[in-house]
Formats: C-alpha cells, sequence, structure tokens
C-alpha cells in the first residue's frame, strides 16, 4: 500500500512528519510513503534511516507551501505546486491510496473536493473525530468541513458514519443519532426533522436525537451534526481541557486542601486536558472523498503523524471509500 | 417590589420554590412575592414563617400545571388556569414586575412570547446564561428560546446580551463577540456573516468571531449564537461535568497513582462538575419579554430558586425592561 505524506503541513514540518513517516514504515512492512515537500530537507531527514525502511520512503518534490492563514479553495486553485495540491492530485490518479496532513484544515477539505475528487453520491464531504468515551468511541461527524447542511448532506454524513464506525472503529451495528437541542422528537430545527425522516427509512440503527449531554457519556456510537455545531463543541471541549489549571486553581481557594493535594491533580488534569484535546487522537478522516484523506492536528509530533498513517493504512485495507459508494447505492 | 414565582415548577415543587421565596424575603424586605399554585399545598408551607416575611408572601391559586414533558406552545394557549400562565399574565399586567419558575423550560419562553408579550422591537426572545470562566462570567445567549435565528435576531440578542454584561453582571464595556467555527473573518455561515456587518455599525464594542475554545478561558463577555448552538454547548459541558468521574477513572488505569489520590480528586471533580453544569448558576433570564422573566433549573431546591429571585430582582432594579427598550432605539 501507497499513502502520500505533506511532509510541509503542520507546527513541526518537515522533521516531525519525517519521523512519522519512517516509525510507520518502520512498523508496518506493507507501507510505502511518498514525502512531498522540499526534495533537500526531506532527503536529510530521511538519508540515516535503515535502508529497508529507506527503500519505501519515496520524495517528490514541491516548492510551494501552503500556509495556515491562507483561504483555502484560493490557495488549492493557485498554488499548483504545493505539496498538498500535488499530493492530492496523486490521490486523485490513484498513485496513492491516501493521504495525510498536518496542514491547514480548509485546503484539506477543498484539496479533497477540487482536486481529489468526491465520492459520486456525496454531495459535501465531512470531517470526523472519534471521541474517547467511557468505555468506547464516539464518531461526531462533520466537525467543521461543511459548515451549513441540507438534510441529505447530514444523511450522507450517518451513512458515512455508520461505515467508519463499523469497519474502522470496530463497532458491532453502530447506534446512529442526530444531534439536536433536546431529545424529544418536537425538538431540532427543519434540517434535522427532515434528517430524522430520511434516517428513519433507511437501515441504519438510527436511535433518535441526542443532546449535547450524551456525548460525554458515550450513550451512541455516531453523533451526526453541521460542520458549525460540531467545530464549536470540539473546540469548546479543547478549550476546557486548556482551562482546567485555571479553573481548579480558582475553586481550589473555595476549598482548604492540602498542597500535597495539587501533586495528585496536576498529572490528572493533564492526561484529561489531552483526553479532551479530541483531534490528538489519531487522524481526523475527510469521508466523502476518493482515498483515504486523513488530516492530522497542526500541532503533531512525530506519534500523530504516525497514528494519522495508521489510520488512512486501516481506512485502505477496510476499503473505505468502495465501501462508502457501496453504502449509498443501497 | 413584588415578583411572581410559580410554585408548581420544577423536581421539588411545590416544597422548595416555598422555602426559597421564603429565604428571599427573609433576606430582601424590600421583597414581595406571589407564590402561585396550589393554594392550600402553599399555605401550609408558608403558614409557620414569620409573620412580617409571611405578610409579604401572597398566593394565588392555580388549579393546573405543566409538566416538563407537555407541548409548549400547546400547553401555554390551553391551560388557562395553569401556575404559568396565570403567573405570565400577571406580568402583561404589570401586577408583578418579574417571574421565576423552574418548570418547563419552552413553557417558559412560549408563555414569555405570547402571554407576558415581547418587548416592542425584539422579535425572538433569548435565554442566557452567566458561565463562570477564570476570573469573570462570560454571557453567552441564546441556550434554546430561539432555534435558528436571522441576523436580525442575533444582532438583537448582542443589544441584550450587552446590556445584562454590564448592568447585570457589572462589567464595563462588556466586549461582544460572536460564536462561529473559525476566529478569520472568512469563516461562519450567512446569518454569522451578516450579523457581524450589523454589529460592526453599531456602538457595540464588537471584538470579532469566537471559537468555541475561547469560551471556557472568559476571552470575551457576551458571546451570541442561535438557540441550536448555544443548547448544544450548555449541555455537552453538563454532560462533561458529570461523566468526568468515568473518564478519570478510566484514565487512572493507565497510571499507577496511590488510591489516597482518589481522596483529593474526588471533591474537586464534584466542584468541577458542579461549575460545569452552568444552569445551576443562578437564574437563566428569558431576555425581550416585558418583565424580568428567570427561569431557574428543574432541579433547583430552595437555594437555587432563591438566587434565581434575587437575579430577577436584580434585573428590575436595574430597570432591565426599560433599558433594553432605549438600547433598540438607538
Amino acid at each position: 500500500m501507497i499513502l502520500a505524506l505533506d511532509a510541509m503541513g503542520g507546527d513541526h514540518a518537515p522533521h516531525e512528519p519525517c519521523k512519522g513517516a519512517i516509525s510507520a514504515c518502520t512498523e508496518f512492512s506493507d507501507l510505502e510513503v511518498v514525502l512531498v515537500g522540499d526534495e533537500n530537507s526531506i532527503k536529510k531527514l530521511i538519508e540515516e534511516t535503515n535502508p529497508e525502511v529507506q527503500s519505501r520512503l519515496h520524495v517528490i518534490h514541491a516548492d510551494e507551501t501552503i500556509s495556515m492563514a491562507e483561504v483555502p479553495a484560493q490557495a488549492i486553485r493557485k498554488k499548483r505546486r504545493s505539496s498538498m495540491r500535488i499530493a492530492m492530485q496523486m490521490v486523485h490518479s490513484g498513485e496513492v491510496q491516501g493521504f495525510v496532513s498536518a496542514g491547514n484544515t480548509g485546503a484539506i477539505v477543498a484539496g479533497g473536493v477540487l482536486v481529489a475528487g468526491r465520492i459520486k453520491g456525496i454531495d459535501r464531504p465531512a470531517l470526523g473525530v472519534a471521541l474517547p468515551t467511557p468505555g468506547r468511541k464516539t464518531f461526531l461527524l462533520d466537525v467543521g468541513a461543511t459548515v451549513r447542511c441540507k438534510a441529505e448532506n447530514l444523511f450522507q454524513f450517518a451513512l458515512m458514519g455508520n461505515f467508519y464506525s463499523k469497519h474502522i472503529l470496530g463497532i458491532h451495528d453502530p447506534m446512529v443519532s442526530l444531534l439536536s437541542n433536546g431529545s424529544e422528537e418536537i425538538k431540532g430545527d427543519e434540517t434535522v426533522i427532515s434528517t430524522r425522516n430520511l434516517i428513519k427509512n433507511s437501515n441504519l440503527n438510527y436511535t433518535g436525537f441526542v443532546e449535547g449531554d450524551d456525548i460525554p457519556f458515550g450513550k451512541t456510537d455516531v453523533v451526526v451534526c453541521d460542520g458549525f455545531s460540531g467545530n464549536i463543541l470540539l473546540k469548546f471541549a479543547e478549550g476546557l481541557g486548556g482551562a482546567l489549571y485555571s479553573i481548579v486553581k480558582e475553586e481550589m481557594g473555595h476549598r482548604i486542601l492540602p498542597k500535597a493535594g495539587m501533586l495528585f491533580m496536576l498529572p490528572m488534569l493533564k492526561d484529561l486536558a489531552r483526553r479532551l484535546n479530541y483531534e490528538q487522537h489519531g487522524g481526523t478522516p475527510l469521508l466523502g472523498v476518493n482515498g483515504a484523506v486523513i488530516k492530522a492536528h497542526g500541532r503533531s509530533k512525530a506519534p500523530a503523524i504516525k497514528s494519522a498513517l495508521v489510520v488512512a493504512r486501516n481506512f485502505v485495507l477496510q476499503k473505505g471509500t468502495e465501501n462508502i459508494r457501496r453504502e449509498l447505492e443501497r
């Protein structure tokens, strides 16, 4: 299997992406990675790798990069020699089966749609995140690819989420739910209500509306929402993780507690913060495009890049694109 | 000042609402409360109160109640002898200056609009919550009164939020922000973008788009969003608080830590959970209706009911309705 990696994407490029690729190829002997980016820098970073692993690392030169601040669709259209655009073209042509990038999220989405291309039958793509909830993984989509959605878009997200939960997260007959502002049938806006009617008539294991408070308990396997809602939820959790230390310190003021208690608290708060930074857990798949396109967090270091490559590999092994296409035809 | 209280609303009615009213009237000698509900039950609950305080507690009989499960607008229209409907009529006629209820949220909103009436110039009401963020209170609205909004609605929410932050939460020149799926100007859906243009041309201290992760840090004073987004955020935080114990227990598995550590953790987790249960902090004002209409959490006990009465009292003292009307005229 051959995957492309954006060697120029993310805060720690090109060092960490290259290290991540080496690490993934070392673990998986069926894997080849095409590193796309500045050829000289990349070659230096991989030259001391074990020769067998090195023989599975390829370099494609790209002399432009797309920065985090650029307007996504514009950048993808104009920067034809950027690492992101070149890699997406390789996905489109089938030279590689998937692509991982820690770069500009909007550009990954735009590149996925405009260059790699959508799966036939999918109108809009979705970014999904597997949230670690007690005892399981809850798959939330969309978290930012499609800001506002029609019912048909949300229904397609439900189908793709069902596939991902079943085949990638390994959940038997996933419970599929719609995020709403109340669990009662009378709640929801027009779009959510129309989506419910579409899902009810499908063969998905639909379990109804879920509210925000159902998510952290892991009451369902797939939570479907538009990119606006998913994004604010995901970011809110991340912010909460980051603010926990200040919040706990404020609360400590109200409570007499030995300072030693803080020694126990600190590592726990760090664990919690990491846990709430949902995007850091492996990669975030861009569902609905041809190929295994996986976004890694912008702050990804080598282990996170490797983890995103592993997600892409699983997606290819599980025939993600073909299976989503088949699901749509039913 | 005279306020009405729904003696039949919430999980602990009528006992806790009555106790809350006694407690508020004991503390504030300028306060009179009309308890609306089953006369016999209420009279029994207040008969042993200090006579001076008792002289400021009035009872109005209502022989119907609106339950949590009822369809709000329907219930308000049909149940003309319900405690909620009778109290809202008293707000409308000016017999009372405000109303507190721990009952069905939708019915409070419907009653506010259909019975108490909207402030002239306000098209849709908003429920706001003051979130405790490090070192301040961040006011989030709407959290569920108006599911989807037009730009004009969100702009009116911004004006009302600005009033509330300044006069009730005591923040000088509040920073007003719009919740969006990214802080860059190119983010947001059409409605959010149109709202931004309206706010920019006003004299509000507009500070731009905020993302979900800015909220827990208290980076702004007023966060404006539609009721769908506000509701899922609020509920998500509440759920996260509730799930913290299970999450921490799972994390503990990965870490060797003396069991004694848990002794420090438990009270802290409870504090955190309470803190994230934002709706429990005082009352949630329904802004945009004539009068100080305050929703208390359904699980409110006496202290929370008292706290909601205090919020209503402050709202009246700060001439909430008149000031919002004046703000709109500018």
